[in-house]
C-alpha cells in the first residue's frame, strides 16, 4: 500500500472544489465582459516554452525561478512564468495585423519560489496588451482597464492605481548625478521589502550621502500631477515627459475609475520597461500588488518583428483573491438546482423524457441516480438546493402529469408540461 | 542576435489569435452551459501533480508518454495527461459529500507524444464524472450528457455513440474459453489500428483458431439491445449483465440525444475500467475517436478514499475542432464593435467620458490610441468592424452633442447622450 502523502498534491498548487470553482469563474467571466467592453480581444499561449525566450527578455536568473527541464529531445523547456515573451512573438509573426492590436487572456502561470501568502507556484494570471500605439493615449486605455476590471469587482474605493515614469526617473537621476542609473532604479525597486537602514546603506554604496538623500526625497514624492511637477521641475527645468504625464492625468480623470496617484517609488523591476509603469495596491497596504505594468517598446523585435510599441500589465489571482475575500466582495457559492425530478416506482422513462425536456428549455434539472426509495431522494434534492421538486410515479405517468412540489414555501399542485413551455428550447 | 528557430514555439502546442480562440471560448461555454443543466458542477485540478499518482492508476508505461522531471527539490513530477487521479484524490480527501456528486472541469492537458491529426502534446480535454453510484442510471446520465454536449454543438446526425459493456465482454470471453482475458482484451483494443492480418495473428498467438475466429465474430456484433442480446444469449444463457444493457438502452431512448448502439470492439485499452465502456465517433469514419469514457469504481479507493463507484468520460478539443470545422458548425469569428469613437482636434477628455459611458452600459465601446488624423481613424474603424461612429470635435463639445455614422446605411446624425440610456449600467 503506498503511502498517501506521495499522492497529495504539490506544495504551492490548489485545486478547486465547486465552492472555490464556481466563484473564480464568475471573476473570470466578469474580466472577459471588461475587456470585451474596452474592444480587447481573448488570446492564448503555449504553458510550454523553450526556456530560451525568457532568458533574451529576463536574462539568466530567470532560469532559477521557473519550473523548467530538459525535454526528451534534450531541448530545455519551461513552464511558463509570464507570457509577454509569446504574446510578442505572436505578434512579431504575423505582418498584417491592423494596429493598434488589443489582446487578453487568462492564462494559468507557473514560478518555482517559496509559496506564502498571495505567491503560489501555480496561479491565474490576467494579461492586456496593446500593441502599436507609442502614444500615451494608449497608457492611459491600458491603466483605465486594470482600474475598470477592479471596479467592476466591487473594489472602487479600496485600491490605489500608482503611477511612475521611468524615462523621467532615468533623466531626474542623471541630472542629479548618478552614473549607474540602472543598478539605482534595482536598489529602489526593493524599498519596502527591506529594511529602511539597509534600503539607505545601498543608496549610498553606489552614489554617496547627499545623492543619497535626494533620491530618497525623489522616491517620497507622491501624489497628483501639481504635487510632483513642482518637486520635478526644481530638479529638471523642462523636460518633455512633464508634459505628457500632464496629459496621462487628464485622460484618467476623464476615464473617470477609481483612484491614481503619482508615486516615484514605483519602478517595477523588470529592466524592459520603457516608460510608464504601474501597480495597483490595496489601500490598507495589507498585501503585495494587486497588479503590474508598463510600457516596453523594444521587446516585439527581440523576436524578430519590426519594432512595435507595447503597453500591457499583469494580474495574477492569488492577491486578488485575498483582498476580494478580506472586503466581503468574493461571489458566494450557493448549491441550487430548478428542478428535482424524484422517481416513485419502477417506471423511469418517463421522468427522463421530463428533465430533457426542462434541460433543453435552459433549467438546471437532476434526477435520482441510485434508485433509492422516494425519502431518500427527498433528502438528496433537499442537501443539493432544489428550489421545487416534481415527483412522478404510476398515476403521473397513466395520466400525463406532474406532482410538483415548491421546496420553499412546501405548495405542491399537480401541473402539465404545457406549465414549463414560457421558456425557450435552448437546443 | 540570436537564431529565429529557438524562439518558435515547441512542436504540437498552440498558439491561439483571436479568431482560433473566441471561437473556442464559445464552444467552452456551452459545455458548460450544459453541465450546468445537468447539474454537474465544476472543478479544477493542479497542472503540475507528483508522477507517482498516475503509476497508481496506469502503471509504469505512462511516464513514456508524459513531460515528467525532477523538480528543483529532486521529486518526480508531471504535467499532467489526464485528470482522474487527481479528480479521485479529491474525492477520497473529503468524507462529508452528499453523494452522487457530479462534477466537470476543462483543463489543458500535456502528452509527449508524436504531433498528428487530432492528436497534439498540449490540448484541452473536457472531463465529466459522477461518483456514489453504481447504478446504470449514472452510466446513462453521463453517456446522455456527452451527447447533449455533441448535440448543443450541432453534431447530432454526425457521430455515434458506440457502447460496450468490459464485464459482460469478459464473461463472454471466459465462456468462450480464453483464460487470458485481460491480454485479449488488450489486442482487441488495438483493432483498426493494426492491419487486419496482424491482429487476426495476435489473436491466435494468445489462443487458437477456433477461439480467434469466436472473439472475431463477438467484436463484430454491433446494432440494438436485440441484435447483440440474440448472440450474447447463444454463448451465455443468463447473465444480469444483459438485463442491465436492456435497461442502458430504455434510458438512452428516454433521454433522446444523438445516435448510439452497442458495439464489442470497443474496449478502452486503460485496465481500470469496470463495467460499461463508450466511445463516440465522427460517423464518416475520418477522425480518432470524439471522447471515451466508462465506469471505474475501484480508483478512488487507491487514493486513500473509502470505496466510491464512479463513471465519467473525457473528451479533447482537438478531434472536436477537425470535426466541427469540417462540418462548418466551427463558430464564426466576426470582428466587431459597437461604437468607435473618432476625435477630430485636440480635446481627447469629452470623448473619453463618452467612453466610458458607453463601456459602462454594455456596449463594446473603442476609441483612437495613436493621436492620428479623422481619416486615418475613419479606415481603422472600419476594419475593426465598428458598427456606428461617433464623431467628436470642437462643435460637439461646445454643444453637449455627438456625430453619429451609421456604418452600414452610412446615415449620420447629431444625438445627445440621452439616445443612448436604453441600456442599463453595467457597473
Amino acid at each position: 500500500m503506498k503511502k498517501m502523502e506521495n499522492l497529495q498534491k504539490l506544495r504551492g498548487f490548489r485545486e478547486f472544489y465547486p465552492e472555490e470553482m464556481v466563484p473564480r469563474v464568475k471573476i473570470f467571466n466578469k474580466m472577459r465582459e471588461i475587456s470585451r467592453s474596452f474592444n480587447f480581444k481573448e488570446i492564448e499561449t503555449p504553458s510550454v516554452e523553450p526556456l530560451e525566450i525568457f532568458k533574451i527578455k529576463s536574462g539568466e536568473e530567470i532560469v532559477r525561478q521557473t519550473f523548467s527541464f530538459i525535454d526528451k529531445g534534450g531541448r530545455e523547456i519551461t513552464l511558463v512564468p509570464e507570457i509577454t515573451p509569446s504574446v510578442s512573438r505572436m505578434v512579431a509573426q504575423r505582418k498584417n495585423f491592423v494596429k493598434p492590436i488589443k489582446w487578453f487572456s487568462i492564462p494559468k502561470l507557473w514560478r518555482y519560489e517559496e509559496p506564502q501568502s498571495g505567491r503560489l507556484r501555480e496561479f491565474y494570471q490576467y494579461n492586456a496588451d496593446i500593441f502599436g500605439s507609442s502614444n500615451i493615449a494608449a497608457d492611459a486605455e491600458v491603466i483605465s482597464l486594470a482600474m475598470a476590471i477592479l471596479d467592476s469587482l466591487g473594489l472602487k474605493g479600496k485600491y490605489v492605481m500608482r503611477i511612475s515614469d521611468r524615462i523621467l526617473m532615468e533623466n531626474i537621476l542623471v541630472k542629479i548625478g548618478v552614473n549607474n542609473v540602472e543598478s539605482i532604479l534595482r536598489i529602489i525597486d526593493r524599498m519596502g521589502k527591506v529594511d529602511e537602514k539597509t534600503f539607505y546603506h545601498d543608496l549610498v554604496s553606489l552614489t554617496d550621502d547627499e545623492k543619497a538623500k535626494e533620491i530618497l526625497e525623489i522616491i517620497g514624492v507622491k501624489g497628483n500631477f501639481n504635487d510632483i511637477e513642482k518637486r520635478v521641475s526644481s530638479i529638471i527645468v523642462s523636460d518633455p515627459r512633464i508634459e505628457i504625464l500632464a496629459h496621462l492625468q487628464d485622460f484618467l480623470r476623464a476615464y473617470d475609475y477609481g483612484e491614481f496617484i503619482f508615486d516615484f517609488s514605483i519602478v517595477r523591476g523588470l529592466a524592459y520597461y520603457t516608460g510608464i509603469v504601474f501597480e495597483a495596491h490595496d489601500k490598507k497596504g495589507e498585501f503585495r500588488a494587486i497588479l503590474g505594468g508598463g510600457r516596453y517598446d523594444n521587446v516585439v523585435e527581440l523576436f524578430g518583428g519590426e519594432k512595435i510599441p507595447a503597453v500591457g500589465f499583469g494580474m495574477g489571482d492569488a492577491v486578488l483573491e485575498l483582498l476580494l475575500k478580506r472586503e466581503g466582495l468574493w461571489p458566494k457559492y450557493v448549491e441550487s438546482v430548478d428542478y428535482f425530478i424524484a422517481i416513485q416506482g419502477e417506471n423511469r422513462e418517463y421522468a427522463l423524457k421530463v428533465l430533457t425536456e426542462l434541460r433543453k428549455m435552459g433549467y438546471t434539472a437532476d434526477i435520482d441516480l441510485t434508485g433509492k426509495g422516494l425519502s431518500s431522494q427527498l433528502r438528496y434534492a433537499d442537501k443539493i438546493g432544489a428550489k421545487y421538486i416534481l415527483i412522478i410515479g404510476d398515476e403521473e405517468i397513466k395520466t400525463g402529469t406532474l406532482k410538483l412540489k415548491n421546496m420553499q414555501t412546501g405548495e405542491q399542485k399537480i401541473i402539465t408540461m404545457d406549465y414549463f413551455d414560457n421558456k425557450q428550447s435552448k437546443y
